[in-house]
């Protein structure tokens, strides 16, 4: 499928905004903020790795748009949301200890750890000062939003990391974890335009439920990617999430079985030291015949469904929601 | 010199909405907290260990006393400073590598990097629900001075992490990197009950310097005890900062001098491997003897007079202003 078009326009839009909010951090961590953006290499020369698609810009602007304001309302919330993002992807690759992000080492493998850690802090802390450095009504809501957010994020992260401590974790426990880490803050970014241009109750809460239905979408996805996926496409070494013994909605589902298949995936899960590659084999087979795989796409369809239905016929401009659809059928039906 | 009884007061004050606002957090997170601000074991049983002097509380109470207010005024900016001033504890002692913290084992020793970071994170994004959960137009400029501090308050830690790299810091850029470190959050939390309490800008900027000052002179006999200060007092081991090769304040005004003192200290400090008790016993010859410890004290005396000479004559009340000096007397003429 095509790049629907908004991803470009929300990208011409917000990056300026972006690389003026990163410029003001201290130089310390300039630098690996700015590769970790894909806009230099780690000498600071320049790059044109690129930052990611740029889901959560395009949702913060479509959202202004699909209440009648103009894209460039959507600006300031569409740093915000991208700054606090990319604070939890550099937090979150120390806490999971991924070394390849967007096809390149993350920041903490280039930079170090103490590096990696002050910097996601400062774009943390930047996020706040984007919204808080002009305090209008609406963007204070939207900083009042935002923690609200982020804090479900966090929560999230932490109860994924608890999962790897646990023998029996069931969909419906692997779903609001997936809620929380995914969902609130693609919620937020597909509000916030809305937010900012001073739209109703109603419009806000359809716009944000769209965003947490698409963010469920959008992690079951990355729930099928990260065990079958091509790692030339993700970025992302093959069968990650197994070597690294996630709980994520695949395993949930064959582990709620209770059954052979949960049995022999606990095995596997607790031998000791390193999986193989032969052990991270034998568990794909188990999950796909156990039909991990399929009720998972299955899973994102629902979500992408409850996403549109989220945003239809309750007063929202047409063409903006045609534009939200495009963007979460391309998110939730991307390469399997 | 006994403790200012301003101390316990705001401790009475902000202690519960402290507990209360944690008791928001993920349960994921919440005990690594709990356990490190004294209030449980590393197992959750209760602790009396207690969560440090509490300046920062004091501070804020005391600014919103001084221009009239009741001290309960600075609740909510008490608690956004602490939770601020923690975070930055719980991920400095992983960047720094320090296992203790209070006479006990740091966060990250105790529950692991990972978990130290997610704790941290949520910190850091609760001290912005705090002030934002009510966003009137105090709180709201309490939020946005709050993200200003922080900024300048990581600065400052990238900034410290720099100097390891750098054979010759002088004098100056120490106490700039200290501003920055430890004076930008405490002029934040010496003003922040004056801003809830809706004072007027001139009375604010008087806090503000005041804490400023306060923070370079608490800098000053802080890096004075992290070389010289007893460990059953300090919570720290003997001669900490000088086994971290830190370029603390007694450190830079030895290698400004561009002498044979500071030839033999960068040529302990540029020693292969970790530092001797021997190598550390004569690097804090060197400093001594070449006055960076007097020189020190004398810094620290200095910020003190100006922190006094901020509050002075400015048209606060004047019992809080004799608190205010008590207390900035009892941080600035701690144990030498």
């Amino acid at each position: 499928m095509a790049s629907p078009t908004v991803l470009e326009r929300a990208r011409l839009l917000v990056e300026p905004a972006m690389a003026a909010a990163v410029d003001r951090l201290c130089v310390e961590v300039r630098l690996p903020l700015r590769y970790h953006f894909g806009w230099t290499e780690p000498d600071g020369s320049p790059s044109d790795a690129g930052s990611g698609k740029g889901l959560r810009p395009a949702l913060a602007v479509l959202s202004a748009e699909a209440v009648g304001a103009p894209g460039s309302t959507a600006v300031p919330g569409a740093v915000a949301t991208e700054l606090v993002h990319n604070f939890s992807l550099v937090h979150d690759d120390i806490i999971d200890g991924d070394t390849i992000r967007r096809h390149r080492p993350t920041v903490w493998s280039t930079f170090g750890v103490e590096d990696a850690i002050i910097s996601g802090d400062a774009l943390h802390n930047l996020a706040y000062q984007v919204l808080l450095d002009d305090p209008t009504q609406q963007r204070v809501a939207a900083a009042t939003r935002l923690a609200t957010a982020t804090a479900a994020m966090i929560a999230g992260q932490a109860a994924d990391m608890a999962f790897d401590d646990m023998t029996g974790i069931d969909l419906e426990a692997c779903l609001a974890m997936e809620a929380d880490k995914t969902g609130a803050l693609l919620g937020y970014s597909a509000s916030v335009g809305a937010v900012l241009a001073g739209a109703t109750g109603d419009h806000i809460d359809a716009l944000e439920a769209y965003g947490r239905e698409l963010g469920l979408a959008f992690q079951a996805v990355d729930d099928v990617l990260g065990i079958w996926g091509d790692p030339s496409v993700t970025g992302k070494a093959a069968g990650n999430d197994l070597r690294e013994r996630k709980k994520s909605m695949p395993v949930a589902i064959v582990l709620s079985g209770h059954d052979e298949a949960a049995e022999q995936l606990r095995a596997v899960y607790g031998l000791e030291g390193d999986l193989t590659d032969a052990d991270v084999d034998r568990a794909t087979a188990v999950i796909e015949a156990a039909g991990g795989r399929d009720r998972t796409v299955a899973e994102a369809r629902l979500h992408l469904d409850a996403a549109l239905d989220s945003v239809a016929d309750v007063g929202l401009v047409d063409t903006a929601v045609g534009e939200l659809a495009d963007l979460a059928r391309f998110v939730a039906e991307r390469d399997f």
